[in-house]
């Protein structure tokens, strides 16, 4: 049993290609026994975005704060705090933060060699 | 790709045993694609509870709103919003409001069928 406040977990800038402004915080992984899936927090600041892209894992995604645009193939969806999003295996996406204030988000993403 | 408001997603009462004054919507399920693990949020009341007991799959927990009780085989632990809380596969565990306000946290789960 693990209880912890997110402002104690560290939080790190994506460095990933096509990522900008935007920080990571890994919630919950492997690393507290968690072998099917981990959580992540993400604090996109506004004008920042994560990167366009796609991979073979799905995203489970609940807005915590402030509103966006999800970029996909299909075009542009606006979200705000309080929506829940799925985003398909390879499915294009990119989390891009509209808003004035901070964007945060939770997404999780299956543990592959656990659930493949 | 789905994007939706937890406003607009079902909320049905807590019928199992054990479990007071606690409400759930499934925010993300099978019924989406996601076939790896399910994001539900978890509504309780003032002085309710969810069941004490346990199961052989672990809990990835994130404390919306509101203050409560971890109740654990090994006693008590207070949360609070923004926290993170991880609960191992056969931990027992039960979640009880005791602020005055509701009290609001995402609960995943892996989706046995796949994970195992």
């Amino acid at each position: 049993m693990k209880i912890q406040n997110i402002n104690e977990i560290e939080e790190t800038e994506v460095t990933m290609e096509g990522a900008k402004d935007a920080k990571m915080r890994l919630l919950i992984s492997d690393k507290d026994g968690a072998n099917n899936f981990a959580m992540r927090m993400f604090t996109v600041e506004p004008g920042g975005h994560t990167p366009f892209h796609f991979h073979n894992y799905e995203h489970e995604i609940y807005v915590l704060e402030g509103e966006g645009v999800l970029h996909g193939a299909d075009g542009e969806h606006a979200f705000k705090s309080g929506d829940v999003i799925f985003v398909q295996p390879n499915e294009k996406h990119q989390f891009r933060n509209v808003g004035e204030k901070e964007m945060k988000f939770l997404c999780l993403i299956p543990t592959p060699e656990k659930c493949a």
